[in-house]
């Protein structure tokens, strides 16, 4: 009998499912419109249908088990969601134990940017790696980080804050108290805020508008990403600086414009590391979009002890 | 027969030796002054000649193997230096083999930063946790990384460079290749380096002429010191928030200067990072000072696979 499991991502809008063999085939995926405002009970009733959904359309597999990646710090031995900014519900909140009664197969938990960076080790652009960092550049910028293809929590479940590493001492003021925060400028609303700031004549609602402008080849537009690339690798520079990993991978929605923070991007971190060159480290796309997650997720019990 | 494990140092001066049990008990030290000028075959055979004079006084106990500190990138597997820019003679040398020649005991490689971090880890100020991130104030910064009771290498032995973590973009230049390099601002020759940009009307050879100046009450000679902590800070602050250790830890000659750096150093770390108050992060003197590296070069071979 083949075997499976299945991966679980507490997204923004979407609760999606997939199941994943041990190769790494997607053999099923499922996606529902997320119901958080009915409460954590709610949701882990959803996500436990979502299961059941799965296992009957692969009848003649098994479960090996469920990882859930939850936008939150973990409490990973308890299985409780200590700390998620977006879902304050379920803060303390035993959602591990809620879906474990209903289902017969074991839950993990697991940090969602966590859970994208495993993905990216194990399917995505870090297969032929053991240690690597993700960066994932949204509202703000989270990461994950694996050594030796398993994550690194911290003693609390809270490292790989690279949002909050400083890359300008007195730069733009973070909600964390602090001054130069790189997600207040290299994210997603970083870039939105830089182009508001910038005038064009035309309202900015989000990252996407300026790379628009930018594309057309507006030269303010142009310099938002620039800069946007300056604070990215003044931050990765350090990071390669520190780890010494052969992999660094970015991810998320302002990666197309890749082309246009690139540039920037690779000349800090070629002027701030001296080792960058001469070990031939790697600075690149992610490979699994949002389907990292899943990936990710699904390898929780799939591998044990990651 | 009781075991015990010789740990070794290739100091700048010294060629310090210690037997140390597995308990940690230091039984006997031998420190004799470094031949680097007659090579490193002369050294090879001087880093032997104190294995046995040592065997022979404890010849009651059975010697598990030797752990060598070295200043300069190994590799590990090969038991080669790769990378010694203070001792260019031993880059390529196959000390390992050359001293395991002449003694029958396994012998083990290690970056001098790396063995520190592991005895103050083993018998030094972080006994008490599994994580823990030391930075050596020096000529340079230097530090190892500890991760579940073992040394993070990174994929070519780099890891650790915090020296090189970029504090201020535009700050002082480094020989690196970088601006504001850590320690341009925050090492022993970084103190000196600005004690004498503040004209003191006397000559400063180094850091402890400022710290001279700084306790008899020279407000000058003091914000030296804060700048210095400052510049800590910044970098400390970040590594909380990538690592999420419950444990960093300073040693170096500044190290006396505590009281004085300290206060700036935390109001940094306070408000550049989130996680430091509310997880109980501790910042911490390492306890052990220059034998930190006898000690964590003999858990080596007493460790196994750390």
């Amino acid at each position: 009998m083949s075997a499976y499991a299945i991966g679980v991502d507490l997204g923004g809008t979407n609760l999606r499912a997939a199941a994943i063999d041990p190769n790494g085939h997607l053999l099923a995926r499922l996606s529902v419109e997320a119901q958080y405002a009915a409460g954590p009970e709610r949701v882990a009733d959803e996500i436990a249908q979502m299961i059941e959904t799965i296992r009957q359309r692969l009848v003649d597999s098994s479960l090996q088990g469920v990882g859930i990646g939850v936008p939150g710090y973990i409490d990973i031995d308890a299985g409780v969601v200590m700390e998620a900014a977006n879902l304050p519900d379920f803060e303390g909140f035993p959602i591990r134990e809620r879906i474990q009664q209903r289902l017969d197969t074991p839950i993990l938990l697991e940090n969602d940017a966590n859970v994208a960076a495993l993905g990216e080790k194990w399917m995505g652009a870090g297969k032929d790696v053991k240690d690597l960092i993700l960066l994932t550049l949204g509202t703000g910028i989270g990461g994950g980080i694996v050594i030796d293809g398993k994550v690194l929590h911290g003693f609390r479940g809270m490292a790989g804050e690279f949002g909050h590493m400083t890359v300008f001492p007195d730069g733009n003021p973070c909600g964390c108290g602090n001054y130069g925060c790189l997600e207040k400028h290299a994210s997603a609303s970083a870039i939105a805020a830089m182009g508001r700031m910038m005038h064009f004549g035309r309202e900015i609602r989000s990252a996407a508008d300026v790379y628009a402008l930018a594309v057309q080849g507006n030269p303010r537009a142009l310099r938002v990403f620039e800069s946007m690339g300056r604070a990215l690798g003044i931050a990765l520079a350090s990071l390669i600086n520190i780890f010494n990993f052969p992999l660094y991978l970015l991810s998320g929605g302002p990666l197309p414009a890749w082309d246009l923070f690139a540039p920037s991007m690779f000349e800090e971190v070629r002027r701030r590391s001296f080792t960058f060159v001469p070990t031939g480290t790697r600075i690149e796309k992610a490979a699994l979009g949002a389907d990292a997650g899943l990936y990710g997720a699904a390898y929780l019990p799939l591998c044990h002890d990651c």
